[in-house]
This record gives C-alpha cells, structure tokens and sequence, in this order.
C-alpha cells in the first residue's frame, strides 16, 4: 500500500428524521426518515475544527478515497487528493464526505424504500434542490460535533453545494473551495440536461419510473451518460484522446456500425453508467441542477454574499465550455463587490470540465497554500 | 408578392443510371436508378454561364426560395438570399438548388423504393459520401447544359459539399463560397452525431429500419434532433432567446414536468422535426457527414489544393463553436500554401452556427460583391 493512500476505508451511516418528523424541503414536501451515507479520512483534533466538508458531483458519491476492500481495483473517485501528504492532508486534517439525498449511492433516494408503502419511493420522491443536500449534510455536521468547518470544497454541481453551503450556514465555514461551477446552471447546461432526461423518460423501459427489479431506462440512461460526456471534454482533450482515429479498422466501414474511436468510447462510457447509476436519481439531480439559481433564491448576486465570513476560493479551467470561467468570474465579481477575501484562478488545461478530477497537481498547487493559510487563521 | 420574391415555384425532376447500369458509390456499392429533385430560379443566360448551385445542409432541401403553393405559409429555407435583388440576384443569376441523395425530400434515399424488392430500401439503401452527393449533382448540372458553374455555395452540411465540388470538378467550377463549414467533421461533430444516431437506432419503434408505414422511431429522431439544436445556437444565443425563463408559471414546479422555457422549446423543435423527416435519412446523411475528411480521402490538405482553379470565399461566425472559426481557417491556410485566391471572413454574430441562416444583412454584404467579381472575371 501506497504510503499516501487512507488505505481501507468503510462508509457509515447516520439517520435523522421519521415519518412524524419528517425533513421540510424547499418544495415545502416532507421527506422522512433520511438516511445518509459518509466515510471519512484522517481524525478529528481536539475541538474538532480541522473538518474539511468535500461535497461530490453529479455521479459522484461519499467513497472518496481509499479501498473498501482490499481486492478493489478502483480508489475513491478523489483518491490523488485525499490521504497522507496530499491536498487534503489526512495527517492534518478531518476529511468528510456525503452521498446526497435524491442519490443513489446509500442516502435516501427515489430508489429507497417508501415506509409508508415499503417500496421503492419512485416518482413518489419528493423533488430535493442544492439547498435540501445541503441541509441533509449539516445535520450530519453538527452529529459529528462540527461547529465550524475548516473549509467545504467540491466541482462542478458540488460547486453549487459549496456555495449553498456558504449562504445558508456562513458561521459555519471557515473557507469555500469551488471548482469548475457557477451561480446558476447555464441555459446550455440546461438545454442538455433537457434532453438527457428526456432520452430517459421516453425510454419504454422506465415504466413512469417503477422500474425496480426489471433493467429499466437503460438505453435512455446510457444516452443522457453520452451527451454528459461530451460537455465535460472539450474539443481539444477529444481530438488528443481519439481525433478521427477508426476503432478497428483501417478503412471506413460504409455501414451504420461503430467506424470512430470516440463513438466506441461514448457507448461504453454510456452503458458502464447504467451498471452503476439509477436513472431515476439521475433525473432528480440533475433536476436540482437545473433549479440551482442563487439570484432567484436569494436574491440579486452583488447583496446575497455580504453577510457571508468565509474565504473564497474560486477556481475554472480554461477549455471548461460547460462551466466557463465567465461563470466563475460572476461569482468573483459579486464577492468583490462586498469586499469580501476571494481568490480566483483560471486554471490553463486542455481536459474541458473534467480537469477539476484530472488536473489534481496543478489543483494541488492551489489548495495546500489555501489551506495552510486558512487553519493558521482559524 | 413582395417584389424581391421568386414567387411561385416548382419542384423539378431528373433521373439517370437504372438496375442494369447503376451509379458506382464511393463504397463500391451500386445505386440506380437515382432520382434527383431540384428547383431553379432566375433564367439562364445564353451560354449558361450564370448558374449557381446552392447546395443544402443536413436537413434542408430543394425548395430553397418562394412558395410551391399560393397558400403556403412559409417560404423556401434560404428565400432571404435568393430572388430580384437579393443577394443571389435572380435578375442575373440562374439559382439552382437539388435535394442531396440519401435525403428524403425527394432525391432517392432510404425510404425510396428498391426496384429489385418493390419495397421502401430501408437498411439495403448503400452508404452515400458527400462525394457521391456531389457526383449526383455533377450529373444534374451535365443535364442542364452547364459546363462551369459560376458559384457553388453551402453553409454547414453544405459548405462539404462545396469543397468536395472544388476538388472533384474544378474546371467546372468558377467559385466557391463555404460557410461555416471545415474540410473534416471534427471530433466533438462525429460525437455528437454518434449520440443522435445511437438514439434512433436504440428507440424500439426504429425496427433495425424496417419502419415505414408505422410512426417509426419519433422519440429517438426528436431526441438527435434536440442535440443537434443545442449545437447551432451558442450560450449567448441561447441565453437571449430563453436565459433560464420558465414556462408557464412564475415558481418552480418542483416536478419532473417542463419548467424552462428552453426545454419547452427543445421538446417542440425536436418533434416537428419528426413529422418533416426521416428517421434513416438522418442516419444516413450524419454518417456522410462524419466520412466527411478531405485529407483521407484526397491526401495532406496542403496538397490537395493544388489543382484548384475556383476563386473562394471562406465565411465562419464567431460564436460558432461546432464548425468554429479555427476550422475554417485550416482550409484557408492551406489554399494560402498553394497561392490561391481566397477571401476569408469571420463574422461577428452572437447566433452560433445557425448565424448562417439568420445574418442575411451581412452574409449579403459579402456575397454581392464577391459574385460581382467573380461574375465580371468570367
């Protein structure tokens, strides 16, 4: 084992809520009992105050770094920056992280058991916005003893949890990491989450989303998976990867069967997600995706920030077409605007939205010194 | 009738090869007969030197100006270009405009009859290239009794095409105006139709292509198409025309329903487009397009210029990110290696890829005296 690696890990679980007590959702729906899923990394200090909250992306889930078992092919999916000597320092600090509600991975979701019918809650769901995760996650927060952390980070939709953290619990976070996201999801970001969720709704197999125990949406899923994978490349980190090149052959086949490299990959990405990811979930996050508009929920950007105490690091990638640094610098600009301690960069790289998980030294470089400066003020 | 318009117009025929002597394919595979629907504007001149030939995009066709009918509610596609006065002056240009083989506007494509089976080809219509689109054609402008074409022009889809004619029949051609097109389909193209055809193909009422008589595969042509709309509009158009607009209400529906007006309008150009087109002809015609790559099939482009004799002008838009400028510039470049008269614009226009059908005022403004020039130097 790798000297920087957290070694095995095992998720735990923490449950709060009933059926007569139930979480209240913004939607003013009720969900109850709700469980969540967490793992965590390194141990906590005297007073508890080295926490570091990470909050996962779309697909992401709590298994951050590490091996469950010692057979796993596979670490968490964050594993070059989380364990001994990384980013997040696990001999420094508490490192903390959460399946969301509306998810798939452990916490409540559209596929766990209704108590009131015990099946599956399906479409029965309530819809859960950034706001609800984020709400969910503090309630954990405070059962690990946590009255302030050092600093909540994620990319992408865990950008939006970030920022969500920052202006619903601003007492509670030191700093705020938030890499590759926006104030609001773009209309583009819309537009494809549109027709994501569209090929999984017109999929025969989604049965109105009571397809528990039979394959379900699998080509429709595995279409949304497609075109997600297409946003988070740019065209540059595709034509490195693949370009033109033919997947089997030395000439073109004149038939509608596989001819390009980048079309054997799209499907593969797209039906290995269908193994691991349950449609319904995929419909209700990126539906909080959408949803996920700080202005309308809160207000013009240039007021909602000024009662916030965090320090801010805003971070883009430069080829990032989906969340393009024009979004991040909206963010900056209305931190600034407050005269409020915020650091921005753009981050050179070629690999589109998915630098943020490919591009960890140059990330690395950013966070430590963040981080270093952040506990010696706290 | 305005005074600028064609007016009325009609849709004409022409066929050639048979079952015993077919047109030989790129592939290798045969195809005959071959029916090509065209329409023509404006009158020929006496030696018929005056002809243009617009060739159309991916889901265009003949009727490119005026009406077929008197109570026609809409015009030809390109009607702001073509007629008195207009940028392709019917008043001295004689406008030619044919449906592309493989199409299903009139040419003979996949839902045409097989007259070995008597039956609709389907999934036995051969593959088609944008060279064997452009031999059609070349037979077509032989039938007219046009031995140079003043002007070949094509935005997207069509701008191939116009390269293709320059490389097949460069002395049959005077010039050559390519908008918003590339001498390749580029990486991040071939993905996005690979996600629109895997949609179509995976929709249950597609019938391995076997579907004519039935509604056919509707969910699947509606869910390629909506990919495709996002990509010829850019965020800033996308962001005009909608920003993140709802619908119909003035708060969120906390619901799986329509809330956006983007995805509203998505959903509504996604299933009109299924009741004007087919399912297999955008199988076909995206494949033509992915094949699309004039260094395969001809050599290194800085060569394969050489022979060119057209004069041409290279138009992008500046918010186009499918075909963005970069790739127009490549063709510029290597028509600049090899001493060729090129005129190369960018146009500022925030409308993305469709600017070409939407920028008339400064599409015109290129065009009149690029084709006076060209028209006074022949």
């Amino acid at each position: 084992m790798d000297r920087h690696s957290v070694g095995l890990v095992e998720e735990q679980h923490f449950s709060f809520g009933s059926t007569e007590e139930p979480m209240r959702l913004e939607s003013g729906y009720m969900l109850g009992p709700v469980d969540i899923v967490y793992e965590t990394y390194g141990e906590p200090d005297e007073d508890r105050s080295n926490a570091i909250l990470i909050v996962h992306a779309l697909s992401g889930d709590a298994h951050v770094a590490g091996y469950h078992h010692p057979n796993d092919r596979r670490t968490g999916w964050w594993d070059s920056m989380v364990g001994p000597g990384k980013a997040f320092d696990t001999a420094r600090y508490w490192v903390i992280c959460s399946n969301i509600i509306g998810g798939c991975k452990g916490s409540t979701g559209p596929g766990s058991t209704n108590p009131k019918t015990g099946k599956p809650y399906c479409l029965d769901f309530p819809m859960v916005t950034v706001g609800d995760m984020v709400n969910a996650q503090k309630r954990l927060i405070d059962h690990l003893g946590i009255r302030k952390l050092l600093a909540v980070v994620g990319g992408s939709f865990g950008g939006f949890q970030v920022l969500e953290w920052t202006l619903r619990y601003s007492d509670m976070v030191a700093s705020a990491i938030c890499i590759a996201a926006s104030a609001k999801l773009s209309v583009q970001g819309l537009a494809f989450n549109t027709v994501g969720r569209h090929a999984i709704i017109t999929d025969p197999g989604w049965q109105e989303g009571r397809y528990y125990g039979t394959p379900g949406p699998v080509q429709g899923l595995a279409i949304a998976r497609m075109i997600g994978h297409i946003t988070y490349l740019s065209d540059l980190s595709m034509d490195f990867k693949f370009g033109r090149r033919l997947q089997s052959a030395d000439r073109l086949g004149y038939d509608l069967s596989t001819d390009f490299a980048v079309e054997s990959y799209l499907k593969y990405q797209g039906y290995s997600f269908t193994e691991r990811f349950d449609a319904n979930s995929y419909l209700y996050i990126t539906k909080a995706m959408d949803y996920f508009d700080i202005a309308r929920s809160y207000g013009p950007l240039t007021e909602v920030f000024r009662p916030v105490t965090a320090k801010y690091l805003i971070i883009s990638y430069s080829s990032d077409w989906l969340f393009a640094t024009g979004q991040s610098k909206e963010i900056v600009r209305a931190l600034l605007a407050n005269h409020k301690d915020v650091t921005f960069i753009e981050i050179d790289s070629p690999y589109g939205h998915d630098a943020f998980l490919i591009e960890e030294q140059q990330l690395a470089r950013m966070l430590k010194p963040f981080l270093d400066c952040v506990s010696s003020s706290t």
